[in-house]
C-alpha cells in the first residue's frame, strides 16, 4: 500500500526545532514533503505575498523527507506547494510545531494555522499543532505520542468538510499530560498596551504589547483544557458566516427599508 | 446629544481614494478618527506587527476628522487607535472602503476585514466596507447611501457580541443597485496558477496568480447577491469553532483510546 503523501509547513520558518520534530514525527508515518518559509512569519495570520514575487530553494536538511524553503508566507507555502511542488494531492497537510500557544483567539492571528486553513479550503485534511513554550530548546519530545495518534485517526477517519484542527500541547512530560481533549475556541482576548519609547533622534516608536485575558471558565474551552494538563483539539471551520444571527439582521433592515 | 465616535481604517493605506470616500460619508454621521496604514496592507489577513517597531504621524488632510498613518498593518491600526490615540471607546469602527470585492472566502485574506474583525474582539460594533471595483478611480459615491444606512442601523441595532459585517457593493450606479441583502459566506475559492519567470540572473520568479471559482448557486450567497445587483451584508463572527462536529469528534477519539 503506498504510504501517505505529508506535507509540512509552519510558521517559524523551515529550520525551527519545532517543524524538524513533527518532520520526525511524520517521517514514521507517511512519506514527508516540506514546504517551509525561509524566515520566521510569526503573527503573519492570513497573510498572501501578492505585490511582490516568491522564489525557493531545496535544501538538505537530515532525514528521508524532501525539504524546500520558500521566500513567503506560510499560506504562500501551502498555495505554492499545491501548484509547484508536489506531484499528486497530499493526504494530510500538518503545520507546526508552533513555539508557543495559539489556543483561542490566537488562531485568528497564527500563521501556523493559517496554513492548515488553506489547506483546508483546499479541500485537504489538515492539522496545526503548536506547544505551550515559547522557547528555542523547548522539548518537543513530549507531545510525539499524542500528536502522531492525532494524525493517525485523521489519516483513518477524515475530518468533514470545512474543518481543520487546531492543536495545542501543555508544557509538560508526556506522563504528566493527561489526555486529549476535544475543545470549543475559548472566549479570550490579548488586552494592548504598546511599550512606547523614543530613538536616538527624539521620535517616539512602539512594540506591541500586552497580557493575555482568559475570559471563560468552561472546562470544554481549550485554555482550560490545557490548564488542566490536557492536549487541547478544537475543530476550526472557515465558513465565518453567523449563521444564528441572519434572521434577525434580515428582520432589521426589512424595517428599515 | 454627543455625536457617535467613529474610527475608520483600511488596508489601502490611508489616502487611497476608497478610505477618503468612507470618512466623507462618516463626517455626516459622526465625530470621526482614522488611524490606517501609511502604505497599502492588502492581502496582510489578521497579520499583527510582533518583531519590529511602529511609529505613527498625525497627517493634515481635508475635512473635519482627524488623521493619524501608522507603519503598521489595519490590525495593528485598530489595537494602536485604542490604546494610544482614541480618548473614548468608539461607537463604531469602519474599515475599506476597499478596492476591490472582499466576498465570501476573501474575509479570511482580507486586511480590510481583518481590522473590523479585530474591532469585534475588542468588543467593538464594526463594519467593513469594499467595492467590487480595483480601479483607483473607482466611483465609490454610488455606494454612499447604502454605506449610510447599513452605519445608522448598526449605530441604531446594535450587532450581537462576536459579529461583525462583511459588506460588499457591486460595481453599479446607485439607481441600478437592487438593494440590501443578508447573506452567507459562499462557498468559493481561489485556483492557483503560479506564474513562473526567470530573473536576468537566471534564477526562477514566481508571481501569485489563479482564477476565483464560485462553487455555489445559492440566492442567499454573498457572490450570488453580488451578481444580481444587490449590496451584499454577511454577519461575520471570529470563535471559528466547528461545533457541529464536536460530538462526532469526541466520539472518534474515545474509540481511539
Amino acid at each position: 500500500m503506498q504510504k501517505p503523501l505529508i506535507l509540512v509547513t509552519n510558521d517559524d520558518g523551515i529550520t525551527a526545532p519545532g517543524i524538524r520534530n513533527l518532520v520526525s514525527f511524520m517521517n514514521e508515518i507517511g512519506d514527508v514533503v516540506v514546504v517551509a518559509p525561509n524566515s520566521p512569519q510569526s503573527g503573519k495570520g492570513h497573510a498572501i505575498t501578492i505585490n511582490a514575487t516568491l522564489t525557493f530553494e531545496e535544501i538538505h536538511l537530515e532525514g528521508p523527507q524532501k525539504d524546500y524553503a520558500l521566500s513567503g508566507t506560510p499560506v504562500d507555502c501551502v498555495k505554492f506547494a499545491l501548484d509547484k511542488i508536489l506531484d499528486r494531492k497530499p493526504d494530510l497537510v500538518v503545520s507546526g510545531i508552533n513555539h508557543g500557544a495559539n489556543s483561542s483567539i490566537n488562531v485568528i492571528y497564527s500563521g501556523t494555522m493559517s496554513a492548515a486553513v488553506e489547506a483546508g479550503v483546499e479541500g485537504l485534511q489538515a492539522i496545526g499543532f503548536s506547544l505551550l513554550d515559547f522557547a528555542w530548546d523547548a522539548d518537543f519530545k513530549q507531545g510525539k505520542k499524542f500528536i502522531q495518534k492525532i494524525v493517525r485517526n485523521v489519516l483513518e477517519k477524515p475530518l468533514p468538510k470545512g474543518v481543520v484542527l487546531n492543536v495545542n500541547i501543555p508544557k509538560l512530560k508526556e506522563d504528566e499530560i493527561k489526555g486529549i481533549r476535544i475543545c470549543r475556541q475559548a472566549n479570550a482576548k490579548w488586552e494592548e498596551n504598546f511599550d512606547e519609547r523614543v530613538n536616538p533622534h527624539g521620535k517616539k516608536y512602539f512594540w506591541l504589547s500586552g497580557y493575555f485575558n482568559n475570559m471563560d471558565s468552561g472546562k470544554d474551552a481549550d485554555e482550560n483544557a490545557l490548564l488542566e494538563g490536557f492536549v487541547s483539539v478544537v475543530p476550526v471551520k472557515f465558513d465565518l458566516t453567523a449563521y444564528e444571527y441572519i434572521a434577525e439582521l434580515t428582520e432589521n433592515f426589512k424595517y428599515e427599508s
